[in-house]
């Protein structure tokens, strides 16, 4: 499981990366699919991993930000490295028996959900490598190389 | 690591079913990023797994099969299927002890790589999520809905 999370902030460094090589308007652009922009789609990655690393730690989610107050490159890279030691603290400490673990939550409708631990967090390492996808794809239409999405020779095994 | 198979799978299935409600032009349509079609792109992910499952039973791997020959939604379904009795018999199987074993491969160019197991399955993993990414782009340029990434409501943990 750790391995998969270490590949994804990896990939998103990156991509942190690679956005420092790319107009910032390109990087703000409404965009067809996903969550409609670059730099929105790296927020929303970063915002998504930590709330539910939150509730898995029994803490409050926390509100989403607005993008608004986030929408410049450096700002998004703060929030990551800002939001990363927690969760790569809690990521660290995961064993196997935490897998059936139940986090209950309540949506904005008060409707209650359950989910196994193991469940979230499978959910959080597939949420940003589907994202990633799409970045990819835009980064081709602004006609610049993605970053590779390969897992195999990252170093992450060694 | 079944798990997230077992979410690529039903994914997978999921656009297979949505192909059917999208003209087979569109299909096979080139597109900007990824491999560069839809059907293209389900069509390599499928390779792709099967490829590397074979490397990691020991098995040969197979020449990649040409496009051209599979280039219906029928035929690749029909391929998803011929492969899948092999590749999910293989994850089934897989044990934690299995992590560390290497496969060594030899390229086109007579180089020899070396990964472990546990790396080339993450990689299988990360691969079809990632081209699934795309499709959800270009399911939204052509304007229909694409399949959702989510894994959590999948019924996987039940």
């Amino acid at each position: 499981m750790q391995k998969l999370f270490e590949y994804n902030w990896q990939v998103r460094d990156d991509w942190f990366s690679w956005c420092e090589t790319v107009p910032e308007e390109e990087l703000l652009k409404k965009r067809v699919g996903g969550v409609g922009s670059i730099l929105y789609t790296l927020f929303h990655i970063v915002d998504v991993e930590y709330s539910w690393i939150c509730g898995l730690q029994g803490k409050p989610e926390p509100e989403e930000p607005p993008f608004e107050s986030y929408a410049s490159l450096s700002k998004v890279r703060k929030l990551s490295r800002q939001y990363h030691g927690e969760v790569e603290s809690f990521i660290k400490s995961w064993t196997d028996n935490m897998e059936n673990t139940q986090l209950t939550e309540v949506d904005s409708n008060g409707k209650t959900f359950s989910f196994r631990y193991g469940e979230v967090m499978r959910h959080v390492i597939a949420h940003e490598i589907h994202h990633v996808g799409q970045l990819s794809v835009w980064a081709r239409e602004i006609g610049w190389k993605p970053i590779t999405a390969n897992l195999i020779d990252r170093g992450l095994f060694t």
